[in-house]
C-alpha cells in the first residue's frame, strides 16, 4: 500500500487554488530572488514566471504561483508584498477568469444570413412545423430541442458542501453541471436556478416549465425537502426526473463496490454494509444496494444507529431506514455498528470514524469515506487497516464522482426517449461504468475509472437505453409520424 | 408606383414552402418533361432537379420544387402520382428538415478536458466563485450567464397567426426567436414554454426562475391575459420584462412612421391616427405614438369606434382607449373613423379597410395594413390612392418585422445592465433603427431597413444603453466588487 501514501503525503497544491500575481519591483539583482523565496516560504508553488515590461527603474512580472485555498492565497500576496519595494499591480485568479461572462452560451445550428433561412427558421415557415406539433404532440421530439434537453433545476439550498447560498450562487454549479452534460454525454442542458425553497411551489414551477425539456436533473435541493419534489415531480411529469445528488451518488458508489467486491472476492448478498449519514446520497444508494441484492445494511446518524423503535431525531427517511434495514435491530453508536461490516459507507462529515473503528471490520475491509472535502476518515489513518478505499476527493486514489455518471445516463435516457429513470437503468449505469475498469487493470487503487475515460459515457448510455427498453421505462420502436405534407 | 406592383402581381413562391420530391419513373424518353409540365400545370416552381441513380429500367431523381402552403405542396404530389410509371419515392422539405433535432443547442465557452478544467470550471475551484456571489449578488452579473441572458416566455396561447396551439407547439417559434437574438444581438436566449395558462401561475413561474436570467421576453400570450402578465412582473421583478408582441411591434411601426412622415412631410404632432385592432400590438402602439407626440388616435374595434361612454364589448384595454384616445368623441364604423386620416395602422385582421375607405383619408395618406398573412387591405388595391404603405409580409415593400427590434434591444438592455425597459429606451430603439435608412436611401418603397442590415443592431444597442442611462434604467458606472481574492 506504499504507492498510495505519496499522494497523501504532502499537500499538492490543484490548479482550482492557482493566482498569478502582477508584482512590480526596483530593477536590481537579486530581487527575484527574495521574492521567489518569500514565496516558497509561504509554501507556495510557483509556475509560470512571465516578464510583463522592464526599464532602468523597474521590472513588473506576472508570477503564477500554486496555493492550497484563497486564505492561503492570501498569505502569498501579503509575504510578496512584505518585501521592500515590490509593488502588487494586480491579481488574477483562472478560476474566476473562467467565470467571466458566464461558462456556457447558445449556438444556433445553421446560420441565418439570409431571408431563406429566416422564413425557414422562423416566420412564415416556422408556422407549419408548430402546426404539425399542435396536430401530434409526439413530433416535438424529433423537431424540437425537446429531444436533447435537460432542465438542472436546483433552489440553492444545499450547493456542494456550502449549504444554503441561494439561488444566484448556486448558478456557477449549473452551468458547470450543463458544460458537463454537454461536454460528456452531448446532453443541451440549461440552469434553472429557483427563488424559492417551498416544496409546492418548486413542484409547481418545474411542472410548469416542463413541456421544453425532455428530462429534469434536481440539483442541490437540501434534504427532506429534496425527496418530496422529486417523488412528486416523478409521478407528476411524463419525462423523467432524476435528483442527482441521490441517484448520481448511487449509481457511482455501486459502481465502485461492484469492483471492489471483486478484489476481496466476496459477494454482495453476503456483505453488511454500514452507512452513516442519512441524507439524500445515503438513502439512495442504501436503495440501490437492496436492489443488487445487499441484506444487512445499519444506517447511522450523528445519533447512531437506526432501529425500529427508536424516538430521538427520526423523520421519514429515517424511518425508512430503521424499517427496512438493520433486520437484527442492533442498536448504539456507529462505533458499535461497524463490528463485523465489509463495507463502511459515510455521506455524512469529516472524522466520524476512527481507526479503532475500522480495525473492528471483517476481514478485507472496503471504505468508501465521500464527505467533502474532509472524509470520515482520512486515508492515512485508515489505510493500514483497509483493503479498499475511496474517497470524493480528486487527490486520493478511487475517487467517487457523479460526474462518471449523469452524462452518459441522460445520454441512453433521451436517445431511448424513456419517460422515467426507474432502478433497472441506475444498476445498468452502475455496472456499465465498472466494467470499464477492465480485469488486468483492477486493482486496490483502480475500482473506478477517471471521467476522462469517453468510454465510460459511450457504455454507460447504451447500457442504460437497453434497460430502460428491457424495463418498460421506453419503447424501442416508438414510432413519430409528424405529418409533413 | 409602377416599381412596387411587380412583387404584388403575380405569385412568387418562398423558400420557406419548397419541398424535394424524390421520383422514380420508367428509363425512357420524355418522362421527365412530362413530369416537369405536369409540376408546372400545378403551379409548381421547379429549382434543382439532380440525378439520384439510373439503370436500364429506371431513373431516380429529387425534384426542388417552390409550392405556396401545404396545400399547394399536396397537390403537385398528386399530380405526379397522377403521371402513369411515376413513384414518389420520399418527400423531404427544408423546413421541416432544418428543425430536425432543434435549432439550438448549448456551448461550452471552454473546453472539459483535464482535471485542471474540471477543477476550475466545477468542483472544487467553483466553490470559491459560489461564495463570491453569495457575499455580494452583483458579482453574477460578471461572473455567470445571467448578464447576457434572456428567457423567452410563452404559454402558447397566440402563436403567430395560428391561435393556441399549446407550450409544445410553440417551442419551434421560441427557438426560431432564440436564434435571432444569437444572431442578431449576441444574447443568449432559452425557451421557456409554460403548461399553464393561468395569470397567477405564469407570473410565479416565471418569478421563480428569474434568477438565472438577465431578462424576460414574454412572447405569444394572448391578451388581454398577457398586460396583466406583463404589468405584475414589470413590478415584481428587478430585471426587464418585455412583451415583444407588443412593444416589439409598437418600436418598428414607430419607426416606419418616422420615416414615412418624413417623405409626406407632416409633423407627428398633427397626424390624426386610426388604429384597427386593440389587441397587445394596438395598445402598445398607440402609446408609443403618444410618447413621440402624436395627439389624435381613434381606436376601432369589429364593433366600429372607441368612445368614452360606449358599453359593448368593453375590456380595460378598450377602456384606456376609450379614454385616453378620441378626444373629439367620434363614433361610428372603422369607415367613418377613416374621413381625414393621416396614418392607418391595422393590426387586426384580413380585408377590414376598402379602398373607399383609404380614398377619405388625408392628402397623401399612410397605410400600414400589418394583419399577417392577409392585410387589412390588399395592396394591390390599396396602393392607387395611398402615399406610403407597409405590411407585414416579406414579399411587399416595407415589411414591419419585430425581428428588426429585440435583438438590438434586448443587447443595449443588457449591455447596460438596464433594470427596466421604459418608453424612452423604446422610442430610441425606433429612432436608431429609422436612422438606418440614410437620407439618400429614403423612399415609399424604403422606409425600413432589411433586417440583414447588421448595422441597425449596433445603432439601436448602442441608443438603448444610452437611453437607459439618460432616463435612469441604468446606472453608467456601476461597480461591481466581486472579492476575486
Amino acid at each position: 500500500m506504499s504507492r498510495r501514501s505519496g499522494a497523501a503525503e504532502g499537500f499538492v497544491p490543484i490548479a482550482s487554488y492557482s493566482i498569478t500575481i502582477r508584482a512590480q519591483y526596483p530593477n536590481k539583482p537579486g530581487m527575484l530572488g527574495r521574492i521567489a523565496s518569500a514565496i516558497g516560504e509561504a509554501g507556495g508553488n510557483i509556475g509560470a514566471v512571465d516578464l510583463v515590461r522592464t526599464n532602468r527603474a523597474n521590472i513588473v512580472r506576472d508570477v503564477s504561483i500554486g496555493a492550497r485555498n484563497d486564505e492561503h492565497g492570501r498569505c502569498i500576496l501579503d509575504a510578496m508584498r512584505a518585501i521592500k519595494g515590490v509593488t502588487i499591480r494586480s491579481v488574477s485568479d483562472p478560476v474566476f477568469l473562467a467565470h467571466v461572462g458566464g461558462k456556457i452560451e447558445i449556438h444556433n445550428k445553421t446560420a441565418v444570413t439570409g431571408r431563406g433561412d429566416l422564413s425557414r427558421v422562423y416566420t412564415p415557415g416556422v408556422a407549419r412545423v408548430c402546426m404539425a406539433i399542435h396536430r401530434e404532440p409526439e413530433a416535438a421530439w424529433s423537431l424540437t430541442v425537446k429531444k436533447n434537453t435537460v432542465a438542472v433545476v436546483t433552489d440553492g439550498t444545499a450547493v456542494l458542501g456550502l449549504g444554503d447560498i441561494g439561488p444566484l450562487g448556486a448558478l456557477p454549479v449549473m452551468e458547470g453541471k450543463a458544460m458537463l452534460f454537454k461536454e460528456f454525454g452531448g446532453v443541451d442542458a440549461w440552469p434553472i436556478c429557483l427563488d424559492t425553497k417551498d416544496v409546492d411551489e418548486i413542484v409547481a414551477t418545474v411542472k410548469h416549465i416542463a413541456p421544453g425539456f425532455g428530462g429534469i436533473n434536481l440539483e442541490d435541493i437540501s434534504a427532506p425537502r429534496c425527496f418530496e419534489v422529486e417523488e412528486r415531480l416523478r409521478k407528476e411529469l411524463n419525462i423523467p426526473v432524476f435528483h442527482d445528488d441521490q441517484h448520481g451518488t448511487a449509481v457511482v458508489v455501486l459502481a465502485a463496490l461492484l469492483n471492489a467486491v471483486k478484489i476481496v472476492k466476496k459477494e454482495i448478498a453476503d456483505l453488511r454494509v454500514v452507512i452513516s449519514g442519512i441524507g439524500a446520497a445515503g438513502i439512495a444508494c442504501a436503495k440501490i444496494f437492496q436492489s443488487v441484492g445487499v441484506k444487512h445494511i445499519i444506517g447511522c446518524d450523528s445519533q447512531g444507529i437506526l432501529y425500529k423503535g427508536r424516538k430521538a431525531g427520526m423523520n421519514p427517511v429515517k424511518q425508512w431506514f430503521a424499517k427496512e434495514t438493520n433486520q437484527e435491530g442492533r442498536k448504539g453508536a456507529l462505533s458499535d455498528a461497524m463490528a463485523g461490516a465489509d463495507l463502511f459507507l459515510g455521506v455524512s462529515g469529516p472524522n466520524v470514524l476512527t481507526a479503532d473503528d475500522v480495525k473492528k471490520m471483517n476481514r478485507e475491509p472496503i471504505v468508501f469515506a465521500l464527505a467533502n472535502p474532509d472524509p470520515e476518515i482520512r486515508p492515512e489513518e485508515a489505510l493500514p487497516y483497509v483493503r479498499v478505499m475511496a474517497t470524493g476527493r480528486s487527490d486520493y486514489p478511487n475517487q467517487i464522482n457523479n460526474v462518471l455518471c449523469f452524462p452518459g445516463l441522460f445520454r441512453g435516457v433521451l436517445d431511448a426517449r424513456a419517460w422515467e429513470i426507474n432502478e433497472a437503468m441506475k444498476v445498468a449505469a452502475a455496472h456499465a461504468i465498472a466494467q470499464c475498469v477492465g480485469k488486468g487493470e483492477l486493482s486496490e487503487e483502480y475500482i473506478i475509472p477517471s471521467v476522462f475515460n469517453r468510454a465510460v459515457f459511450q457504455r454507460e448510455s447504451r447500457a442504460v437505453a437497453e434497460a430502460a427498453y428491457a424495463s418498460g421505462a421506453a419503447e424501442r420502436h416508438r414510432k413519430v409520424h409528424p405529418v409533413y405534407i
